[in-house]
């Protein structure tokens, strides 16, 4: 090969490998797989965030709300993460590149947070709000240790 | 009441009528209330998405995906309406200010939706396709509806 001709052939393998691997994500742009799993968290966050202010006396407790708000955390806890797609730690987001060059360690600490929202919503069901502050608190430890890991 | 504070008084009593209408929402400030409807309204949409991609062929069917995708559609599609919350018709969004004065019609909207996605999940389980594009159908002319007459 002419030696010229060496750095683009590098590009288009380049080019090529991460048109692939992108290719293999549901989404049709990088920026909807960012926008997925932000919608989801965000929803989350949201309902999370009433049960903290249920926890910490600054919203009266109902029962039939904060199991609600738990119910939908718990939903929401499972969507986030296909949006991780490799090649999304550019654009509108707080995603560190340690999520793909660190996978294992992430996907440990998803699956954590979904088995303590899980927990949530069970507790929350039973209406005891001394348990749901104890159940709250553990997710709520779960979710920062992601963040704190693999949020900028 | 001395002529000159009267447009003061008008004033304060707009504010407190927005405000305490606002109160009554769980969310911390209007734009919450928008990025939660607009988030749930996304991550339906993407799966939605998918689906479509199935019925018109350019994607090919796998009934376990499609499933999933039709049960996340189920589950967003309960979500977005309680961020319409009065007074949320400004800022970025593409909410039409009818929401709010033609409330029963939006909400019949809404309704018809929801059962459409639910039958929509119901059927993907099923996993025949033909059925799927059928309901897939329903479901789409249900979310034009509303979006024809409530959304700009």
């Amino acid at each position: 090969m002419h030696s010229s001709l060496k750095p683009f052939v590098g590009l288009v393998l380049v080019a090529g490998i991460a048109g692939s691997a992108y290719a293999q994500s549901p989404f049709a742009k990088p920026q909807d797989a960012i926008q997925y799993r932000q919608s989801a968290l965000f929803v989350m966050g949201q309902q999370f965030g009433r049960i903290a202010a249920v926890v910490k006396g600054k919203r009266p407790f109902d029962k039939a709300e904060v199991a609600r708000s738990a119910a939908i955390v718990k939903e929401m806890s499972t969507l986030p993460w296909e949006g991780f797609v490799a090649g999304t730690d550019k654009g509108k987001t707080h995603a560190k590149p340690n999520i793909w060059t660190e996978a294992a360690k992430f996907k440990s600490r998803q699956e954590k947070m979904e088995q303590e929202a899980a927990k949530l919503a069970e507790v929350a069901k039973g209406g005891d709000l001394d348990a749901i502050k104890t159940q709250f608190g553990a997710t709520g430890k779960a979710c920062k240790a992601c963040h704190d890991d693999f949020r900028e």
